[in-house]
């Protein structure tokens, strides 16, 4: 078991990862307030581990609610939100409750920002149950639901009293969860860590076999990586962006294709491709570099071809990232393999890039 | 012109106070970021102040989108958050766009979770034109909208850049919303300065006349004494708790007869004679202090009789109050006329009280 802190401002809180994390009702308690656990999970994970963690729970002494949502990025909105506060309030939940969100990405956004907004704010405790939740998005406090016009458009940072990464829960992961994970385990070599980069493709078959060694170095340094960075800039006003290479062309393919077409770390993995060609126009990597960004992201099982939405719609589509300033759209490219850096660039300079990101 | 400070650990920001106000480009500009400037009103107060907020806003330089929302207390909910959402996307409105509140209490709460959701939170500006907003609701940080089930549950802490308290805005203030907000400005008197509350008494028919020299000290002492608790409690773990004297009630009576029905000033008025009358019954006020506390509030043309729900509809309406903890309803009291504390009190010995709440 490992033991990880992010180090903010006002507060900072652990990660604890490790495998049989969910059954230890001494580790729940740790980020347990004095009022109801409310137990907010999806209807595909609740039969995996509902029980378990209730079970841990109750034990420990909690009073528990569980709240049962439908699964899915197409579900992490309005009306699935509203789901959990109706329960909440209908079981008369205060503001020493605790809500535990057990789940992917999109439970954690969906419940994270429950918690932020319910009584205007009660605690939480993420227990992500995916690899990419486990890596990226139950760390760092980053919570929303998605808008008709935009992903994650609706949210807040708010940030969790734990992290309790238990990585047993990833033997139920299907394949192409899985894969969609690495694709933000790489990302992380790409920005930040050269070293790790290497390591990743010294290591990617490892990895693909669930080998726990690998996977627990692989999360371990994730974790790290990412809680370095949200205590340098915990509401991203300037390295943080980093963390979303892939992203502003990867959110364009998610809400191009409908919500829940292609997983998240797919479009990002496209769109990691997209920003290296991009990194590359602008004069900043080698053809090779791309070439090596491009095979790791295939050999993890992931999309290097962005589907061809059209460039205008590609656009219109880019113009309403949460970067954009002002009208012209910021990327995240990369000054050189383990460096990024945040710049606008202009449609035409972007064209290209996109053209050879549809069509390689 | 009067300034005060609301001065928080992270951030403080200004409440400037007087007549004018929301004409004099240069103050709007000391809120404003480099984007859109979103101006958020009622189709109520549209027609009387839009226009001259816009053009002091162009005049100042900036690009101004106006959305104007349904008016009223039944209006604070999901729906109309959401027409706020729509306008700001489908105007592509970024992160450094500055929301403007233009309103009333209900704009203020509903404006301003607006900005503190809209793309994980943008910069915003408080500009109230009700009593209610200038002297508590524009003041502190708290934004919510309601829930079928309960009153501001859904909302968050979120501080504004700015608050311009323009007194002229007052002059078209309709006299019934007028006595709604002095419930909330002898509701400082009661809670924290005896000595604000002897001149309220002595000074109460001036402020019915709109006395600008009794209106302008009533409006800034309330800001001192809102600011100074703020300061000390941001996130009411403490005595910002006082500041809801006659809110358990209150809310309960908004609640109870849909929201709307009776004003949010007027329902705390008549909570506040409630929570008088449980404050004699635990043996802190005489008779004649709740005699005092009745006789104030009756002089500022407000309720002091509640409505009859029925006891059982009461306690199920408080037990789902933000105060509640673990099942017991507890309530702001007062210790003497001039000092507030918050306990939790048995329904037991609150029904004596309630009784008598609904039959003086």
């Amino acid at each position: 078991m490992d033991e990880l802190r992010v180090n903010l401002a006002d507060r900072g809180y652990p990660i604890v990862i490790g495998p049989g994390l969910i059954r230890q009702e001494a580790l729940l308690k740790r980020g347990l307030g004095s009022g109801i656990a409310a137990v907010v999970t999806s209807d595909r994970i609740a039969p995996l581990y509902l029980k378990t963690v209730t079970d841990t729970l109750a034990r420990g002494g909690a009073q528990v609610l569980e709240i049962v949502v439908p699964d899915g990025e197409q579900a992490k909105n309005w009306e699935t939100l509203n789901l959990v506060y109706d329960a909440l309030l209908a079981n008369r939940c205060d503001r020493k409750t605790t809500i535990v969100a057990l789940g992917g990405g999109v439970i954690g956004d969906l419940a994270g920002f429950a918690a932020a907004t319910y009584q205007r704010g009660v605690p939480f405790i993420q227990v992500p149950t995916t690899l990419l939740a486990l890596v990226d998005s139950s760390v760092g406090g980053k919570t929303a639901i998605n808008h008709p016009l935009g992903k994650n458009m609706i949210g807040a940072f708010y940030q969790p009293q734990l992290v309790l990464a238990d990585t047993d829960t990833l033997s139920t992961l299907p394949d192409r969860e899985y894969r969609s994970g690495l694709g933000e385990v790489v990302k992380y070599g790409f920005i930040y860590d050269y070293a790790f980069l290497e390591w990743l493709e010294a290591n990617m078959d490892a990895l693909l076999a669930r080998d726990p060694a690998a996977l627990t170095h692989a999360i371990r340094r994730s974790c790290e990586i990412k809680a370095g960075i949200v205590a340098q800039d915990e509401r991203e006003t300037g390295i943080r962006a980093w963390l979303n290479l892939g992203h502003t062309f990867g959110h364009a393919i998610e809400t191009g294709l409908g919500y829940g077409e292609w997983l998240h770390g797919e479009a990002v993995a496209a769109g990691m491709v997209a920003a290296a060609e991009l990194s590359r126009l602008q004069g900043n990597l080698s053809v090779a570099d791309v070439a090596r960004v491009r095979r790791l992201i295939k050999r993890a099982g992931l999309p290097t071809v962005s589907p061809d939405l059209g460039q205008a719609r590609y656009f219109d589509l880019m113009r309403i990232d949460k970067k954009a300033e002002g009208g012209a759209i910021r990327y995240v490219l990369l000054k050189r393999l383990g460096e990024a850096y945040v710049a606008p660039v202009p449609d035409a300079q972007v064209a290209p890039a996109l053209a050879a990101a549809v069509s390689n």
